[in-house]
């Protein structure tokens, strides 16, 4: 890249928002069923065109995902507006089925360690429990996305080697998984580390269908984004105002912020289909319900024009 | 970029510690003599080989620099050290040579209503004060650095086209400046526009005397950084625990934080002499001192850390 010539980048990018579930799953603090349909009408009324909205777990483990059957049926249905859920196993798919779900989302670790403490079983364990779901979701006509976390580290085993997201992410799609997310869980990774796992990961999925999901702990998420953008990667994962974390990983705080991803894109002149302003006001509409500023930075100092 | 393939960085990045002078200049308490001192020693103590401790301004103007001879005076003598301090007129420079300083800075803009509401005079009438004092500094042997602003945009004009902020650094360069600092005042820039500009300024002066300068106002400093890399940027301003921002202009929060840098730049690999738990202590000191959080992201995460 030294020298002159511009980047070579996608000219669209898919953002898929995780905010509703990636961004809420682990809140103090409940949010009532009315507000969080409002927040997830907001978001599509942005130009979101996949917004994740739950999950069908064991609300034992996750409380705040509990009323996600609630949420989904009081979801206005919006053309070309696809809402997912997280699904652990079958009796999830069930749940999500019988709610009426067009998309599902499955979860597994490139780690063993963060597997076993995460989900309780081996890589393998939890892919066998995912084969069964892909094949009920594809007779019912549900779309699979798949989820591999810890792709730039683990925080139990460290360092985390790109073959290893490679099979896991191989053997999803084999599994009918339509899209991979790749998922830095810790946000440990940085740019050249990210795009090297691409380069890995694309030998075993193609490229086109790999989403980045990536943390902004070490304040390198939009930093890590750019360089897959610049490996061809076109989806990308995000939570408004920066919201999110992970419980089992240390220190694993939020989620890359959607109005600065957004931000960025704009400014290299990548199409979205997502409105700024209107996301930035989705943002601020949780952070009041939730009593907190927002972590997006573009959210805030645009927010802090308006103002004048 | 896309494909497979490398990113093509520097092997060396030189690393611009601005956060006494930039990062205080605004604050609105003030910080003792005695606790800059300690806090710019613990900064030389990481690694950092140059250090901007304050300006020579008018007390008027920036009351938080008014002791900047004093910290001087107080400063033990390291080896390979160097500390800078802004001037903007003969007056300055005539304090600064008393200090004993090697270093000076000026600062011009490339946005013309920004440096008459900044230093109350046209860019040629500000290029015309500096020149006096880039020829005494040359025969007193002391290094003059040149910064620009508003390279990315300028919080009256908005856009600022590259060409004029060439044209600037150029004839800071002919005056006799050995490095020029290109300034994102407002934060407003993105990777490809940050690459584009040093296409353009690289045309007028050689790449090897470029700095980067970017403020995280709406979050872009990082992927900024990475993006100017890429085209042979190696020298790299930033604050540490992410202090500072531009009295003059709207919504200018914040420099890069040093920790986030140095963890993007140690994980792409690339050399800087500067140890990131102890960047991050010095960090720490004087946000304690400040009585606020570290805007670091990557020194919240290791605090974290360390705490268990």
């Amino acid at each position: 890249m030294l020298g002159k010539g511009k980047m070579r980048l996608p000219a669209k990018v898919k953002l898929v928002e995780v905010g509703p579930r990636d961004g809420l799953q682990n809140e103090p603090q409940t949010i009532s069923t009315a507000v969080k349909i409002e927040w997830i009408d907001r978001l599509a009324g942005s130009g979101l065109r996949f917004i994740e909205v739950g999950s069908f777990v064991s609300p034992k483990w996750v409380p705040r995902m509990a009323d996600t059957a609630d949420v989904i049926a009081g979801l206005a249905v919006r053309d070309g507006v696809r809402y997912g859920v997280l699904v652990p196993n079958m009796r999830g798919f069930e749940a999500a089925r019988s709610a009426g779900v067009k998309e599902i989302a499955v979860f597994a670790a490139a780690s063993e360690t963060f597997s076993r403490n995460n989900v309780n079983c081996s890589i393998a364990e939890s892919l066998g429990r995912f084969r069964p779901v892909c094949e009920a979701a594809q007779t019912a006509g549900i779309a699979v996305r798949g989820y591999v976390s810890c792709v730039l580290g683990c925080p139990y085993e460290g360092e985390v080697p790109p073959q290893a997201v490679a099979r896991v992410a191989k053997e999803l799609m084999a599994m009918g998984c339509y899209e991979i997310s790749l998922g830095d869980t810790i946000g440990r990774g940085t740019p050249a580390r990210a795009q090297g796992l691409i380069d890995t990961v694309a030998e075993a999925v193609p490229v086109e269908s790999l989403a980045a999901h990536f943390h902004d702990t070490y304040g390198q998420a939009l930093a890590n984004i750019l360089a897959v953008l610049e490996k061809g990667v076109a989806v990308i994962d995000s939570a408004v105002a920066g919201l999110g974390g992970c419980p089992f990983a240390e220190g694993a705080t939020g989620n890359a912020a959607s109005e600065d991803v957004l931000y960025m894109l704009n400014g290299l002149g990548i199409e979205t289909g997502v409105d700024l302003k209107q996301l930035a006001q989705a943002g601020q509409f949780i952070c009041d319900q939730l009593g907190r500023p927002t972590a997006s930075k573009a959210a805030r100092a645009l927010s802090g024009k308006a103002g004048r």
